[in-house]
């Protein structure tokens, strides 16, 4: 059977990037309480092809999912993605998983637990060197300060969203990206709140107003102060409640030493 | 060239609808103020399909909309949908234009003026006889009075929407349906607020909180007393600023009287 | 600590439903070769509300949710909407479970193992009596009798979805439905594919060219003869590619006997 | 009022972006038949901010749009990204529209007329210079050379969209880039297709069959050619009929000379 894929190619054009994309698969990742979570990703997963190459070869991609049966860690994903590389004898491969990552929060004054879920994002990429960054977005609260001191009473608050883009230098849990983003917000959500804990994260947002400015260089400030983390980018997305679009700022730093 | 479509088709079952959908299209409608507004459309036609035919002729329902070039008003409804139904020779014909739409609106002090972005719904049917119903989707402010309540300061508050659905004894414009909804959450939304607008809105939301089901009776009560409405449907969705899910509400009811 | 959702409602309007949506939940269902499977499901809850209470306990949804430790099973969906009704206090319950599925399926030829991923919705709702709707989404290839027939070589084919509903006398498998619906389409897809497998589904869906209407009535035909099945709608949804808008046919039957 | 947003902020973090994003606006383009199209955009708008700034004023964003009053063309977009820039008194601005765009075609063969959908994307960027890249995304028909070559008769294809971004060094219409992408794919979309029509387009794609690499080597080729762009970049992303995943390819180049 003639392998159109592998003939030659005249036209002297390198592709950047060929792959698949959109490809929903379960997965399991590390989970720092539970030891494994069990979660649906969205898959993409390519190649760099030399310009005498007509055509990457497709199904490789789901063997080299398949391969490793769906385990998904930080610490693999280097592996991952130099098979990827050698098999499809590429030099440079990248995969993206993206899921819903969940977990436990207790209501701040009952102590209920309930689920929270946050979205994570593993995206590596392998040439001669490898790179390798995790995204955390996360829910929260945002309070403005200007809507509060000029009003007689009450302030506008919304639900907001900060994705937590970093790299490593040492070994960093999801759990800990969420938490620092959790901080830094004028208040965390939570699936379940009885009336003592509305209470609780109503006054908790009025006192801990935060533009999306504040929220931005807050988180900033912790991720400088995080030994392990030698990059990261910040992006805040605001739902403003007076409005029908949304408040945005975003920054992306080398941390220093 | 031979016509599939038309082939006698002998498994006996009749289709309720087929057609096309998520077409996208350019069309104008009626604007109370400026006379016409250009738009575009997601346009859904389809009709029903009698068990002795194998299949309905998709292109004719784009020549229906071509022959139109786009004019689409409540009162041509249902020549649109008629004709459709004759051109494709159906028991019934059903018709959804669903497209954004721009009211100029001033902020509530300094009543500087930009625009506000609803969503409207024309969906028509028409067999022995004729049916439409109009949609409009409200983006409004909800203030939660539990929250106020049982808070030293400050409450929850978050961006909704009302959509409220309605079958008309006589004409009704969109503005006067999206003036409905904006009265009825605890603030309306605007693209442009400054400082002393913005102090407006915040302590009117504060003063005006509302529980989905209060935005919904409320709006319930104004469509009750709107004589041209027959029927109506009303859901709100509010996204809660203290949870990562929604609260929403709805009823439907036949106008007494 | 007042409880203003209990206070008195004068405005005599009861409202239909009312309750929470997009709640994004860790699930675990039942799975005909693995036992179970641990998915992440969109859930929606609500109850109906009379006209003498100003608003529902949105907290107790969460608190149902949990109490069952997210084991959501056919078995047990009367079990937990009847235990939302009673926990709410209302005359009627409502709950929606929409998730991803997987199953494991294998090439054509060379019978090389992947994951699909279908999408499933569970819908029940209890007052007096109980009802429920088990829906599955499942992609499939449609190949146009009308392009293959008129065309010299060819024939243009696309990626569609086969919405299969069904309330159901007895037990029936979400792999069941699965089955049925990919049986209907021109070829089933798959996420793997070798050489082998490529050639023989492309000769698969050229020999079984169906439109929209083909693929409903098929589907439709099996589910007739399905005794545990009592009601059933399809829709099928297709890609059109050569069109940049979607063709689609749907019909909903009690099943006679 | 106290003007919170203009307070001197101590945290020693300049911002990269911050703005507003996701605003639905009505604007007017330019268009190489009709003179102007009206249209709606999503809208992004931001500017850096110093580090010794707490926020920027959100509102002057709307403000530098309606002075605009929706005229959106590539000539004037130096001129509202600098306005932005100076009403913000910022180092640097950047604004983003993205809007449908309908161009009239003719089918194949029976040259009826039907409008066909694009979506284009202006981003500039203004701090000492200017940057401006025009974006198209095109839907096109791709059609499966190695499924056509193993198979017996048939051939996979599918709807794909082909995204081309360019920077310029001269002018060139939405229409010509659209143009462009339209003869790379196996086929272009059309609205409105007659039986002949058909015939025609199953035919050429068959004819012309492209694996996503050969649709963005072409694309590629073509824009190499042309003396006005002096950057560019390619992805192709094609919704494969035999999979639910889609395939995809993307490179990026500065035209040579």
């Amino acid at each position: 059977m003639r392998d159109v894929q592998s003939e030659r190619d005249s036209r002297r054009i390198p592709i950047d990037l060929v792959g698949i994309k959109d490809l929903s698969y379960p997965i399991v990742v590390l989970d720092r309480e539970q030891k494994e979570q069990h979660t649906v990703a969205n898959v993409s997963m390519a190649v760099s092809l030399p310009e005498h190459y007509r055509g990457t070869h497709m199904s490789r991609f789901i063997e080299v999912l398949e391969e490793f049966q769906g385990k998904v860690t930080l610490s693999q994903m280097e592996h991952i993605t130099e098979h990827l590389r050698q098999t499809l004898r590429a030099d440079r491969a990248e995969i993206t998983f993206q899921f819903p990552y969940f977990i436990r929060r207790h209501a701040p004054v009952t102590k209920i637990p309930s689920y929270s879920r946050y979205d994570v994002i593993f995206w590596a990429q392998k040439d001669s060197s490898f790179d390798l960054i995790t995204t955390v977005i996360v829910p929260v609260q945002t309070l403005c300060p200007c809507s509060r001191e000029i009003s007689e009473f009450g302030a506008h608050n919304q639900r907001a969203r900060i994705e937590v883009a970093a790299r490593m230098k040492n070994f960093v849990w999801i759990e800990e990206l969420v938490e620092i983003a959790e901080r830094c917000g004028s208040a965390p959500l939570h699936s379940l709140l009885k009336r003592e804990d509305e209470k609780y994260v109503t006054e908790q947002a009025y006192q801990n107003a935060k533009f999306v400015e504040d929220v931005l260089r807050d988180t900033a400030l912790e991720l400088e102060a995080e030994s392990r983390i030698s990059w990261y980018r910040v992006r805040v997305v605001s739902s403003e409640s007076i409005h029908n679009h949304d408040a945005f700022a975003e920054l992306e730093r080398h941390v220093s030493g």
